[in-house]
């Protein structure tokens, strides 16, 4: 164990290390650094990190996090609110919105469904999904899930809970990525995306 | 520029960016890891970071932090206060002091005298080092520099400042590190450690 001559330092070291991917010795060198910095700074990076955690909500309507009661996309009357994509956590909501490439409103549902993990429908925003369909009158609905079994698990649950409602259900194409090689895909992705194949006028676009 | 949906999450993410080696994608992650943590524990995060900057002290005997106005090896009678390693910075007092193999206090420089920085013997704890050969009456000086021509000019120009006074001045050996192979050591090293050639008796020891 590494000796530190301070208990404070030893604490705020032990803090950092306690984050994913941080290393006892990357936390050192992260407090000495801020141990540098100007007073106000490190108050500024404490304060940040601790109204990010208390004053943040989450949008009543989509569950992704937000400044206020519903959030900005939802809040947007310029996107589309009959188009929905539903993804398992804020992280993919930030992935899909820097594609630039969707123009409607979100839904996360705060996990998958996972059996073997303990989680089952209850656990995740999957009745508020379905009351939204008819709430909002959502016309598709877009899943964006990690392509596995678990991911498939709650499409097909939701898909089942929505059989007797009219309402489009359509997933992200799956398939070889940009970049990626055909050689090295495994056998899975490279027999569905055979199954999925595209007129190449499609493909263009 | 990636872009989020809260302004508060922004923020988090805008000062874990500022951190060293930190990019804007790692600092999105710790902030989302934190987002999901309990409230209690962020606020225990966010304050130790707080309270480690506000806090801690500089021992005023020998500049390394401190809880109190003096530090723990400073406070330590157990130790040789004779016996003072002088190092550039707090993270050298913790390299030193993982070794276990030193009994003596020390003396945290802030720096070392590097012209082309703007750094000269003013900026550093150089007068308080001098001035603690004598309080002190201090024997023996370990220098515990980074060997490169900075370190090596402030050993030359603290000597000079001693010459007048008794106090053995001694350095840290380099040459070939443990686990390094000889022929890809710089000529400078492999050079100065032939000349500085120790007897098997000594190197075994």
């Amino acid at each position: 164990m590494m000796q530190l001559p301070s208990t404070l330092l030893e604490n705020a070291v032990a803090e950092f290390a306690k984050l994913p991917g941080i290393g006892k010795k990357t936390a050192l060198r992260l407090v000495l650094h801020l141990l540098k910095e100007e007073e106000e700074d490190v108050k500024k990076f404490s304060h940040a990190i601790e109204r990010m955690r208390t004053e943040t909500h989450f949008c009543k309507k989509c569950f992704n996090v937000s400044d206020g009661d519903i959030c900005g996309i939802c809040a947007n009357s310029a996107r589309n609110h009959r188009l929905v994509c539903v993804v398992e956590n804020i992280r993919d909501v930030i992935a899909v919105e820097n594609t630039q490439q969707f123009n409607g409103v979100y839904h996360v549902l705060g996990g998958v469904i996972s059996p073997l993990d303990g989680i089952g429908p209850d656990q995740l925003h999957i009745d508020e999904l379905i009351a939204r369909v008819k709430t909002d009158g959502i016309e598709e609905m877009v899943f964006a899930l990690n392509p596995n079994i678990q991911g498939d698990t709650t499409i097909f649950y939701i898909q089942r809970k929505l059989k007797d409602i009219s309402c489009k259900i359509t997933t992200i194409s799956r398939g070889i990525a940009f970049g990626g090689e055909l050689e090295y895909a495994d056998e899975m992705t490279l027999g569905r995306s055979l199954a999925n194949r595209l007129p190449v006028e499609n493909y263009v676009k």
